[in-house]
């Protein structure tokens, strides 16, 4: 399969300037195809709202010299997908970002155009909705999407910003728990436990993770099992 | 409104036994309407199985000397509920409780029973389902519904296991961000973020907020406000 993306856990760890750590890999992903300029989409950004995100996210990529666009401004969005030379997605609520994309249709272009060549990135939000659905989101449903469908670019799914600690006092699901639970109903799909400051980056069949922290890998009928960085493309066989 | 409903945050606090801080107002509910055995809806409960989640609860209702039937063993879920003393939601995973209840037609038959007048509780998920929508659970969406509507037995949303804590090193959204999420995209209700060890009981027209904690308030173009126990009635009025 014909891909090229980059999956990131979080656009920024607590502390440090927006989308400072994987700064390093998103320029090297942008030289790697020499890309000048990005098609943004700025969907799951409900509270920034979509201008004051999409110009955070274009001064920090105009810093690499690289130019955005973002598809809210765009008369007609598939045709914006359909001219991209890259299509970025941005973090915040997967529910609204995935109802958007259903709602323009892009959702359909850009997995077309992304299995045609064209480079993906995506962080949080961005990362969830490149697997075959956003059922593994941590994200509050806000909205009802048409579907929890997503674009199905990889064939497992992400939980971003996987976390081992649980908040103090609290009485609820850890989320463990709640993979545990998400593959008691889905149990043919492999959970891949992203932990803050990773990414995974796909070439065609090829998946590395990279960072410096392991990835919880989950299946049901397994324990979780810890995976070091590096070669991961077995999760890309279906 | 004839209704009578104890809306209880968490089944269960950190370290305790399961709904150990709970039980004298659990017993003080079903004391209070003279019930005797009670009709339990598992459907959250999707790590145990809905057979070891009910036998779990009926354990701790017998110590009350209240009986407990589970809907799921019932040939007809519609009837079981039309013929109830009291109906009892347990929490869990809120995605899989309502898809299960569209499915067996009970989220009608409840709505219905409960504003003649039959005594409801939930906890968690239970919590969740009774307010318009489950827009503000904090749970997986494991499963897709055919909707996110739900009981709508109050006219705002509870956020169940409400917490100020962020867990160390987490750079995804806080609590706080999430319902701000909510507010911008659903501008019109109010989001009662209730914290462990509280619950709300309602009575008709009355509401009251029980336990030792606040509540924070939140409503779209206000600061959140922190609620102190005790009277909250206002949150009935439309």
């Amino acid at each position: 399969m014909n891909r090229h993306l980059l999956l990131i856990s979080n656009s920024t760890n607590a502390g440090e300037a927006y989308l400072a750590w994987p700064a390093k890999d998103i320029e090297a992903f942008f030289k790697r195809f020499g890309i000048k300029k990005v098609l943004f989409v700025p969907y799951a950004g409900v509270t920034p709202g979509y201008d004051a995100y999409a110009d955070k996210v274009a001064g920090v990529f105009a810093a690499m010299g690289v130019e955005l666009d973002s598809v809210h401004r765009f008369e007609h969005p598939i045709t914006a997908v359909q001219n991209a030379e890259c299509i970025v997605v941005g973090g915040g609520n997967t529910f609204h970002l995935v109802q958007q994309m259903q709602r323009t249709g892009i959702m359909k272009a850009i997995r077309e155009k992304v299995l045609q060549g064209c480079p993906y990135m995506g962080w949080s939000a961005g990362s969830n909705v490149a697997c075959p659905s956003i059922r593994t989101t941590n994200d509050m449903p806000i909205v009802q999407p048409d579907s929890f469908d997503a674009l199905n670019l990889v064939p497992f799914q992400i939980n971003p910003h996987y976390l081992d600690a649980n908040p103090a006092g609290h009485g609820g699901e850890t989320r463990e728990d709640r993979i545990r639970e998400f593959m008691v109903a889905n149990p043919d799909i492999y959970v891949a436990g992203l932990r803050e400051a990773t990414s995974l980056l796909v070439e065609g069949n090829r998946m590395e993770l990279v960072g410096n922290r392991r990835m919880r890998l989950f299946k049901a009928g397994s324990e979780p099992r810890e995976i070091e960085p590096g070669d991961v493309s077995f999760l890309l066989e279906k």
